[in-house]
């Protein structure tokens, strides 16, 4: 039974939780507020893979010392359209908040600008950023390469990483159209679970060493590969993913990355692009009557029964904000001995 | 035996053959060039569905009075990052033409830009408006609405269009990283042709009326809908494609283009978005280290066994270069009747 024990925690008790460890763990106080948040917030939106669990990943990284826990983001005036932040080799969060303003500024300025944030430590899910993009009533895009744990299809050779790509759409009532996927048919983390639990994987999750179709998540993690979703739609997309946050900001590579890492396991190290466009840049005095027809779009997929990718989040967002989060009691333990 | 039986026609009595063709139907001079390069270019690039056959669908178009055949393209300074351009009901590739220096001239300027193009009718692969870009060094994405066939997924009802969705990453040698692929599971024209030869498609191609999954080519087209590549994944790739190419640009989603269609069976008219970015402004004097890096990558692509998406178009590109293209008897009678 002790597997399903859970602990209750307030919102705000949770953000203590986690910022006390990230002190304690000797992260810079910029660094402990951007983590805190958006860990908090991964919490609260029912997705624990990006909740407090990864407050564990953060402690480890420092300790490894993959990543630099008092890093100051340097921002650079790149062209009139794109601004780069060097985030020193601290986690992206704190990069990304200083140069949000200037990505805003130059979307607002010119249609469509791009944000590159170099040499971060990236473990965390994308749509907090988008959401701080749709909030200002701009479009939002965002990727980044991961390690390369992932085969291009047909091959057999890991040479993409799980690649997350994200968007965001603004709608009235803070309630933004917004995806967040892993490129990968399936996150790593989930065929791990498999493995140790003794299950099977779905078929078009991994490939086995031999570049053979598997079941066995062993296979999978041993020698063999993941795949990407959609077969060789899904697998030129994580391509792309490569190319744009990758050489075309000047970073690595999800396979760079992963030699980087040398086997200490600690969260992927590259860039990010974000992209954002500005509706009424785009439509000029007609932009209202044009997001009015968006909404119009979007309100038919619940008549359709489809849900939009969004839903399930802002649905967690308004229990947890009610009722906190229940974490599991091991994984409370845990962190509790990050304090002592 | 007939079935098999071909023509082969050099490149050049092949775009002298579609040329004659589109002016006989009286689309002005300008359309008649651009529509010969793109339909040529289809069929010499082993794509016949954006080949030869094609002329049909233009002329039943203009026939149908569904595009205009001399329509002259209007572009619009909209932004210091955007150029939008009118199409004026003629089709997407004139108007494109139109707006391509400008769109270069931005991306080279701000670093990204973008290009609308409004109140079009498209029919063609977006790959060679891809090339256009990458020939210029540029990075480049495009996509646009279609008619509303798929369903999202979890609902039953059409609601997207085949929404394809094109990347470009300019390589030496005039051979980019090109990938083109529609966001529906399967093109339309494919299940149409198994329903003729009373074939089954595949499991995850789309759902009969009821919303069940079916194999039953017929009950898709008939009241059922057809279903996005990837699953959850596709289905918001494709929703993110109606948003930032439909209200985004001021134009029609798919459900709006089919009911402006009214059941003529003519080409979407919609708009369409392209995106350029130029590796010089975020890399300034590192870019060509960069882009060689990328080389690097994708050079593990073939040593690994995967294909890059682009090669198969080289490959019969090469060979259409030299020995012209081959294409169905009964396709050749059919466009010389439209000579007559």
């Amino acid at each position: 039974m002790a597997r399903t024990s859970t602990v209750s925690l307030s919102l705000a008790d949770a953000a203590a939780l986690v910022a006390g460890i990230l002190r304690r763990a000797g992260f810079g106080e910029g660094h402990v507020r951007a983590l805190t948040e958006t860990m908090v917030a991964g919490e609260r939106d029912g997705c624990p893979a990006h909740g407090l669990y990864r407050t564990l990943v953060c402690v480890h990284s420092l300790r490894a010392g993959k990543v630099c826990g008092d890093a100051v983001p340097v921002v650079h005036d790149q062209a009139p359209a794109i601004v780069r932040v060097d985030a020193g080799g601290g986690f992206s969060l704190l990069a990304f908040e200083a140069g949000l303003p200037h990505l805003i500024e130059k979307a607002r300025a010119g249609g469509i600008a791009a944000m590159a944030i170099n040499h971060c430590v990236h473990f965390s899910a994308l749509w907090p950023e988008i959401e701080r993009l749709t909030d200002a009533g701009l479009v939002a895009l965002a990727c980044n390469p991961s390690h390369a744990w992932v085969a291009p299809a047909g091959g057999r050779v890991p040479l993409l990483g799980t690649n997350p790509l994200a968007f965001g759409w603004p709608r009235p009532g803070g309630r933004p159209y917004v995806f967040d996927f892993a490129t990968s048919a399936a996150a790593r983390g989930e065929i791990e679970l498999r493995r140790r639990a003794g299950e099977a994987i779905p078929e078009g999750w991994g490939i086995d060493a031999g570049g053979h179709a598997t079941t066995d998540p062993q296979a999978v993690l041993d020698g063999g590969a993941m795949l990407a979703f959609g077969g060789h739609k899904g697998s030129a997309l994580s391509t792309m993913i490569e190319l744009i946050a990758g050489p075309l900001i000047g970073d690595l590579t999800s396979l760079e990355s992963l030699h980087h890492d040398a086997g200490a396991g600690a969260s992927p190290r590259h860039g990010e692009l974000i992209l954002a466009l500005d509706p009424r840049r785009f439509l000029g005095d007609d932009a209202p009557a044009h997001l009015l027809r968006a909404e119009a779009f979007l309100d038919r997929f619940g008549d359709s029964g489809a849900r939009l990718p969004s839903q399930r989040r802002y649905e967690a967002r308004r229990r947890s904000l009610a009722e906190g989060v229940r974490i599991p009691a091991q994984l409370h333990v845990e962190l509790l001995a990050l304090l002592e």
